[in-house]
């Protein structure tokens, strides 16, 4: 009578090469898209109004690409990071066929890469994950890495690899939709008339707004998205912890961070690609969050004339306001002798938007 | 480089006439649907089955008038009251069009009054907003007044006006949904058997049942309707105001105590228009809400035979039950020489419900 | 003019053999299947995805087992148990047609038995209750006995009756859904390999998460169910009572554990059928709940070649994980000279689930 208490993934359980189906697919509907809405704060025409998608070319709103990436995400956890102890990066996340209500997603990962740290205690999994369709498509798909417990401290690591995962998304890969016209693009349904053309390198964008968080929030959230992960929910067993409070799930500050930036960004599309991210302080309920974005690069899309790409960095903050009191996210920290981040900030995440460009111009 | 913090229209910013196109159309959802029943309690079978709503002769089951009312007022905050003060008041608010799960809301306003206020620090903003449909019918037309801050005070408002709206509307300009039919109404959806006829003027309905308001409840029902006002969401800005709460949006108060008020006048269908609506104090997380309805006048519903219209003052208290330590809302007060309300009293609301008459009377 | 507050029925205002059509027919949507998901966890493929559910013969996924009777049980609070004191217990639970967003449930009552308990007070009321949907087909029947206020203790009750209901559901009685072929079972979509098979009776599986239970989420699903009971809205009145918290409804606990106990029971797929239940202890606002599942039996679908249904007993417990800290759910209490329920044990279910035996065996 085997033990069905299930402990998910240690270290020594992971080899390079080794392919993953994750389980539970999900079906994406309205009811998760008003819940997005209602969870986040999102504004996004895109995603809010049919009638806005139809007229760039779409068949309807599609879903919010945060959304799509949740579910993925939330699928590789039992697998990938049910013992994790930390959630350490992200690169090349290609955000690809957009998904629609009715669209059944699934997903599956290869272990690309594996690195034991030196207290032997634990090690670094590199994994490649992609989120699939029920047409069999790619809609998304990322590489991250994740600190993840040993079960046994003696066991030895055979494999051991650091795949070379690139700094940035080359904006020459970078595509739209294929059915996407720019011209069909309504400025009065986001109210703003800063285009591609208007956004500066070097530029920073601080969003006029902020949120506090709370547990049910969070917790909803991060149940809609299937994602398990038990320092999310479970107050009894992080009391013992050194925080004693219920960790946030990290993505819901990504996805609270990216709906406060669309004041100031509201021409903004999709998300094509992130090209690093970091959760780069935990958060806790009663956090308030605030955002400001730089931009640090733009780019024509080559095929899809009208349409550029943003390569934005969106730092999101506690309970500072950078509006009144402006912080650098990372700076030198010479008794640490390395960059290090504020201690308020909780994500740096690098992604590229597009925009249309100015029409007419 | 542009600024693009976005700090919202200021008193000075708004001149007579104006004619404002408010961002970010909402196609609402069987998904929204269920979340305004999730954060609301609302169990109104006109909106809750599809086959109740079938039999009295609408293709589906409506959305929630206060759902519709919800999404409209909240993309108007942008632009009109991002820096209000307070919520003055509401005229002729007119329920036309009914909305369905599929329809996608736009909404527009229009400046009709202004008035700056003795201090010189901000002044009252009257707009006239309507909700349009993917159709271009307008679904819901309001009236507001608003309280709203100078940029710089020594800016000089040019207009003054403050426009002549009627104190209530005239049952005679009222019309239920042509396709109405109340003879195909089930009363076993309803459980009561109290119809237009059993109301009468000067009595009071005590709802039986209060509710208890949370943070999370009211920004994701604020969240929901795309609201954005900060007051509601954050805590770290508020703390250093008066209350040091976040101050909950006034029509999640409304769909509350709506919801509430559904015990005793179960037969009630669509609100057809409010007269008028106070938010006669602050709410805050933690309040417990009651309700309570005085029947001000009725009267039948020329044009759709078996169909009446209620007008009804609905009031929201806090923190006190009405059935047990009784209440009058508001009163004279000598001190200050002016009619005051209960400091328990937290809504107002005077409006038109249509109801069905007693078959086979 | 009659007092519209309604005050529900009493014991008093019951009879053996009286019917009650419950108000509010509801109409389940995709909205609610995402809301479920959010308050619960639920993880189950057969709830979750379209396309797993038509693998195995139905047209879509049909709504959580959970969120029927939720929905159905909540229409039956105001007409029976608005005035309890507690729920007492249930029988013969039977999960029969799938429900699927779009379908309206309505619900009925008989009164199958009274007990005027012995303190003149209260009595027990035992309820024979139907969930309908729009073709008039049953999709859910229970039993239930709840303990409710007199509302005069000097009404004399003139019937006494305490119905003879089975102690379980036989299983040669249960049936599965006619379109269900356990061949298209894809175990990818559960990641488990334990089927039918693997469970053996007297095998005690503990699940391997907790969850903290949080006000918004508890009263989100009960406003979600259209339940009205006051109790677990109301902290200004629960205030002056013992526990001076509001009361969680019992049926989240139960969709809590449900959801919980996926991990272990991952091939699960409908609930058949409730043998009994009892919700051994109150929880609150703060609890953070564990579950584990003890196998009782397990018997062949005679018309299902392939599929079994295993009769199982969910413990619920709370802020105890036992896991760490084992617990027998309900002992002898000498002191009260009967069998009693570990403080800690906040439901005690007894269930039937179906499970596609082992492929090819």
């Amino acid at each position: 009578m085997a033990d069905k208490y299930r402990l998910g993934n240690f270290f020594e359980d992971f080899s390079i090469g080794q392919k993953l189906v994750h389980p539970v697919p999900r079906t994406l509907t309205t009811g998760d898209a008003a819940l997005y809405i209602s969870l986040t704060s999102d504004c996004a025409p895109l995603h809010s109004s049919d009638e806005f998608a139809r007229q760039l070319g779409y068949p309807r709103a599609p879903l919010n690409d945060l959304l799509v990436f949740h579910t993925v995400f939330g699928k590789s956890v039992p697998d990938i990071s049910f013992n994790a102890v930390a959630n350490l990066g992200y690169a090349d996340v290609r955000f690809l066929t957009p998904v629609y209500p009715g669209d059944t997603l699934r997903a599956e990962s290869e272990v690309i890469g594996l690195k034991e740290n030196s207290s032997g205690r634990n090690g670094n999994v590199y994994v490649k994950t992609r989120g699939i369709n029920q047409r069999d498509e790619t809609v998304l798909s990322f590489n991250r890495w994740v600190m993840v417990h040993k079960n046994d401290v003696n066991s030895v690591c055979g494999d051991s690899r650091v795949p070379d995962l690139p700094e940035r998304v080359s904006p020459e890969t970078l595509s739209a939709d294929a059915s996407l016209n720019p011209a069909g693009f309504d400025a009065r349904a986001t109210g703003s008339d800063c285009w591609f053309d208007d956004y500066e390198i070097g530029e920073r964008i601080i969003h006029n707004r902020g949120t506090t968080l709370e547990e049910t929030e969070h917790m909803s959230a991060t149940r809609l998205y299937q994602n398990t992960a038990r320092v999310h929910f479970d107050q009894h067993m992080v009391a013992h912890l050194s925080h004693a409070r219920r960790l946030i799930y990290g993505g819901h500050i990504i996805s609270v961070a990216r709906a406060l930036s669309f004041s100031g960004l509201e021409n903004g599309l999709r998300l094509l690609a992130w090209n690093s991210g970091a959760h780069a302080n935990p958060s806790h309920a009663g956090d308030t969050i605030y955002a400001f974005t730089d931009v640090l690069d733009r780019a024509p899309l080559d095929n899809h004339p009208g349409l550029g790409a943003l390569r934005l960095r969106l730092i999101a903050v506690k309970n500072q306001n950078p509006r009144h009191d402006p912080l650098e996210p990372r700076t030198w920290n010479s008794d640490k002798n390395r960059m290090s981040y504020h201690p308020n900030v909780v994500l740096d995440l690098d992604y590229w938007l597009s925009m249309p460009m100015r029409p007419g111009k």
